[in-house]
């Protein structure tokens, strides 16, 4: 038998937990009735996630529930997490993660505190100067892998070949029939352009590309991050985290306009393709950051997503780990030090 | 008699020149019929310019041709540009400015070449750190002044400083009915985000918020440019550069993929609607970027725009000029450094 994808899932993070965790996980289940292939394991307050199964008529020998009493807070802060937070739900995960018994850990909680106590319970991996907060962001011809996104927000140039290094893992272990090719994020695209550390990392992705690890297309503009030429896209995470945002603002005010502007008529005429329309921009779909550079995957839920939403941060986790994303990581590393 | 609004217009930079300048004169002389209180200078072959004048029909007054034999080269860099750059009509603008003849230039041309000759000729005001290059941005509630767009990759807190004093000086020029609100653009909104850089200016902004010179609103992030809270948006050039392509991208991506998905009979009856929402968004109405901090402002066209967005350039100087933009300048210079 093969070994099952096991996946910890703290279902007490975020607005409205546990019942949209649970809401997530009805949706995960009922999509994968033909898969035998995974193990969901749920850490929280037994007695309430039981219940709240029974209402939502769960019934599975895939979930295996694990009592946690306490929860991490809202007003945790880093600093105080490591205090705090110990055998907490989200704790618990990553401990549950570190013995081998889960693959990956799946959170919609405390952002900062994750991040803290993922990086002290699973710690870095030997070759990786920084880890790294991943995303996914479509682009015309399908998704971009976008890093980092807010984890770092000063970065050197080593820090930028490591992203390019897990960004391309992670790719290739998501879209395993696509090729990663590398775009470095700047304010133009002439080898003149940018800070001497965005030049120094530049020089030296041009020598790691390759076939088996990445190709690097060089330095790509803010307007064609979506273009589709580039699909893992490398910032440092001040940069990332403030394009990523703007991006969701500028959607948002776009989609907000376009209703004002549509009368009544039109909308009964366009009800079905908007809809279209609005599925393929879905947020939902795109939810989950992703933690790299510790020895094992951590995936970050948005905190107010829905159930739909969540369940789609645990396809993403399934996923991952089907796609052998720790094994991507290592070859490229491999590749990438040796060179 | 009141002294005229003066403009000097570079007729030969950018792609398909002198035509599209022309056409955007046409255009904004037909808006301005019944002004009489500006005049256009414009610098360029004055055979090509008079030939197009006629073929357009332009017979006007507020006309003013002076001939420049030569052209800044698109292939030119700022590096040569001082050297080759001499008694071009970009130059030829930028020294006319600085005799007193015209209070504002405007080029379609190369950007860098733009920057450096006009930095060069006009000189930096002696209270400024460094110049910045602002942009107009639509909100929900009207427009944003948003800077440096990209003159400065990077940057120090005086730096931000002076681009919180310079914007909101922009900004009370252009909309003198509403009051300049600065927002410091940050990976997150709480006081112990960011880098200790935007934390030391973070603090000063908040000693310089007052009524009469702009009111400070803290830091803000990428997903609330366009929310209206703020509408002085200060950040470094690599990050304003890269917000306002990202912005750019995404919206083109959000268009084509909602024309995509709009079928032939929803595209009927949503015409009128869907001309309202572009019309809204135009990029065009939002052409022109200012460089602040000089001895005298210049602003910079879309080199691929048509004659409706150079004519909105146009437009942009003379309301510049008309809100007296150097004297609100001045006025919160003298107020931030007194303060």
């Amino acid at each position: 038998m093969l070994k099952k994808i096991s996946i910890a899932i703290d279902a007490m993070g975020g607005d409205n937990s546990p019942d949209k965790i649970l809401e997530g996980i009805k949706i995960f289940l009922n999509r994968n009735k033909s898969n035998n292939d995974f193990i969901l394991n749920i850490f929280g307050k037994e007695e309430i996630i039981k219940e709240k199964l029974n209402q939502l008529n769960i019934n599975s020998d895939a979930i295996n529930i694990i009592n946690s009493k306490t929860v991490v807070s809202d007003e945790e802060t880093p600093m105080t997490a490591v205090k705090n937070s110990k055998n907490t739900s989200m704790w618990n995960c990553i401990h549950h993660q570190l013995e081998g018994k889960s693959d990956i850990s799946l959170s919609a909680g405390n952002t900062g505190v994750l991040l803290v106590i993922s990086r002290m319970i699973l710690k870095m991996m030997n070759e990786v100067s920084k880890p790294a907060l991943a995303g996914l962001w479509p682009n015309k011809n399908g998704m971009n892998v976008v890093l980092d996104l807010g984890a770092n927000i000063e970065c050197n140039d080593q820090n930028l070949i490591d992203f390019a290094e897990l960004g391309s893992a992670l790719f290739k272990s998501l879209f395993p029939k696509e090729k990663p090719k590398v775009g470095l994020l700047n304010v133009g695209s002439e080898e003149i352009k940018g800070t001497e550390m965005l030049k120094s990392a530049s020089k030296k992705l041009k020598e790691l590309s390759s076939d088996d690890n990445f190709i690097y297309n060089g330095y790509i503009e803010g307007n064609n991050i979506m273009s589709g030429d580039s699909n893992v896209i490398i910032t440092d995470g001040f940069t990332g985290n403030i394009a990523l945002k703007t991006a969701e603002g500028t959607a948002k005010f776009i989609t907000s306009n376009l209703k004002k502007s549509l009368n009544k008529l039109s909308l009964l005429f366009s009800f079905f393709s908007l809809k279209r329309f609005k599925e393929k921009l879905d947020p939902r779909k795109y939810n989950g950051a992703i933690f790299l550079g510790l020895n094992g995957p951590v995936v970050k839920s948005h905190g107010g997503i829905d159930g739909m939403g969540f369940y789609h941060s645990i396809d993403l986790c399934y996923k991952i780990v089907k796609g052998n994303l720790m094994n991507e990581i290592k070859k490229n590393l491999k590749h990438s030090k040796s060179g």
